[in-house]
């Protein structure tokens, strides 16, 4: 019984893992969509969150089946509820990812990013995607350093936004309200991905640990 | 047991509707603080939310202790599972209406909304808040019918959504990027509070039918 709880529970958290690497490849090819005005690449984003959509109603349930036959207590229940919170962050990671997606095609066949503010906008979804990739391995190594320090590498991406806003907001910003909107939205979307691994990354953290990244001391 | 469990539900409930509560009162003062340029009660929104998140850790630890200690199946595992989604929720809308307040902070003593737009803004603040007014109801009552009505009020926020954008892309707009970019920020706010109001309502609806909105045929 126990054996045949620990494998339910590392196949959870491998399908976790694949998961993250949808969210990943969606990620990539939103921004990829993005840089280059690709409509097709946009489209395939859009439609391919239905998905990331249905494996986490897979997880969702088999943590309901776990939960119901197995009546985990104490860390095993403690892993099985993170596990539920964690697909639905990376769900939300999905749909942050769409709405990228989304922009990129609303301004095909134009860029929605102007020039100027192309590197800050390549910068904010490359911290992003690599924080989902550090977030797939947390979620198979179950690694708490690793986990710990990404709970602090959303720092740069606070920097970027904050760059963004200046760029955006300053005197010789010439590429117009539309373009502005826009730029904002997505600093805003990024930062929400990046928002959300650190969530996941806490998750790890509590179910290794039984303790909240704030009370543990590295 | 039976008895001490069902009421230790019903106390975890109240305390949901009470945190919605919470959140409603957040909602309406940091649209009054935005409406206003109202440092002080932007204030309160910001440094009240710390209420929110330690209401939300209770319920938490109080759902956990239900899982370990009494270890419901089927509905009841089904009503502790979605109460721990729920607050969840709940506490993301509290976070919006700081982002909301910060917004209004940011700007005193000017208004962060132009004139022009008022108008659009105050009805998404107001849909916004009557849905977090129907909530609190909907998780008290545990009525179904509510929570759907609820799961298709968000369509006049969509229609809000789109006239604002309409309003800060149009040729007319004379308010510079600074406010187009704060509209546009803040329509996301109140979407996102409306988004998760009706989440919650979902889940209210798989609390006590069993099934998703999608499969209730009313």
């Amino acid at each position: 019984m126990r054996e045949a709880f620990s494998e339910q529970l590392d196949t959870m958290f491998q399908d976790l893992a694949t998961i993250c690497g949808d969210v990943e490849t969606a990620v990539r090819l939103a921004t990829e969509a993005l840089l280059r005005g690709d409509a097709e690449t946009a489209e395939r984003v859009i439609s391919g969150d239905v998905e990331i959509d249905l494996a986490r109603e897979r997880v969702e349930d088999s943590a309901f089946l776990l939960l119901s036959l197995q009546q985990p207590v104490a860390s095993d229940l403690r892993t099985v509820v993170a596990a539920l919170r964690m697909v639905s962050e990376l769900e939300r990671m999905g749909d942050l990812s769409v709405h990228v997606a989304k922009i990129a095609r609303l301004r095909v066949p134009n860029l929605a990013v102007p020039d100027a503010v192309t590197p800050l906008i390549e910068r904010m979804a490359a911290v992003a995607e690599d924080m989902v990739v550090r977030v797939s391995k947390i979620i198979t190594d179950r690694n708490v350093d690793d986990a710990l320090a990404l709970v602090h590498a959303d720092e740069e991406m606070d920097q970027l936004r904050r760059a963004s806003f200046a760029e955006l907001l300053s005197a010789d910003w010439s590429h117009g309200v539309e373009a502005a909107v826009d730029v904002a939205l997505l600093g805003r979307y990024y930062e929400r991905i990046a928002d959300h691994a650190v969530s996941v990354a806490n998750r790890v953290v509590f179910v290794v640990t039984g303790e909240h990244p704030g009370a543990v001391d590295r």
